[in-house]
């Protein structure tokens, strides 16, 4: 009875396709894109953001979607913290301003044209060196992909604006509250 | 053994914090709003898109973020076709175009400002009244809602548009391929 009951509730928790939540590494220590982030836990999703004043203006739209995985969701909903391993992936995708129905607006109908990683490892960056912990990948062509180095501007930037732990809290509306919740917001925009 | 490897097969593909994935009435019948959405598979997000060539531009944007509950995402990558009890969520949420360092584009921001959700229930709407058999709902307030009848735009612009069993696949970048491949879609847009 025991264990049927355990089988029952895990069986019940337990409908969601089967994602790869963890962050796996090849032998050269390259980061593994993870195959399963579509169907980790959605975060937010922008469009043709750009953080320079003089960004040119886009013809084309391009929408950011950014997931995270769901056991370090998990944890941080009850912690207001990122846990060692959590792993953010932002997408990009490109979109459209006409078509089908649809006349005014952008929706996305394209291809992935970039993807970024953001992972939490102490060990693998130390906060001595890579502020709070975090390593940042960018993959070109889904292949296994290094670490940017500690000098590249996104470390900075993310240490110095997000307002939740080096992440753009302020763009995730599911997280921001809860960050606030516990009292675990950097200050920082 | 073999249920120690059962459960550990169980525990591997179960990290996910428990949704809410089947749908749920109210001793009147009402839609109960599916809590847990959020943690359901993502689909796609728009931007202020609008059907009407004459649409007022928005002064502030909204975006538009969809689900599917998990189990009829798996099933329908296995078949191509949405399985009955299918329940997909359309969240608007509200965005800025200015904050933080984002000079350009736009990001989500802000309140939940709308909900609607899309049930395939052929026992509920059966097809000889409802288009393809599924039911429209639209949730003011959170609390238990009934279907729009089958008179409501929603039905027919769906049926007739919908590039994938009344629903807008053309809009759903990881959808509209598996559609593609088995030989699912409806041929309209």
């Amino acid at each position: 009875m025991w264990i049927g009951a355990v089988l029952a509730v895990l069986a019940a928790s337990c409908q969601r396709p089967a994602a790869t939540p963890s962050t796996s590494y090849d032998p050269a220590g390259k980061l593994v894109l993870p195959a399963g982030y579509r169907s980790w836990v959605y975060l937010t999703s922008g469009i043709d953001m750009s953080y320079r004043k003089d960004a040119p203006t886009r013809t084309t739209s391009v929408f950011d979607n950014v997931f995270v995985d769901p056991p370090s969701y998990a944890r941080f909903l009850e912690t207001g913290h990122w846990p060692e391993g959590t792993t953010l992936v932002l997408e990009q995708r490109s979109g459209a301003d006409h078509g089908s129905i649809v006349h005014k607006g952008a929706f996305q109908n394209g291809d992935v044209i970039g993807l970024e990683v953001h992972v939490k490892d102490a060990a693998r960056f130390p906060a001595s060196t890579y502020p709070d912990g975090w390593g940042f990948y960018s993959f070109d062509d889904r292949q296994p992909t290094s670490a940017f180095g500690p000098k590249a501007d996104c470390y900075d930037c993310h240490h110095d604006h997000g307002a939740l732990d080096s992440t753009f809290a302020q763009f995730y509306p599911t997280i921001l509250p809860v960050g606030a919740a516990k009292g675990t917001l950097s200050g920082r925009e």
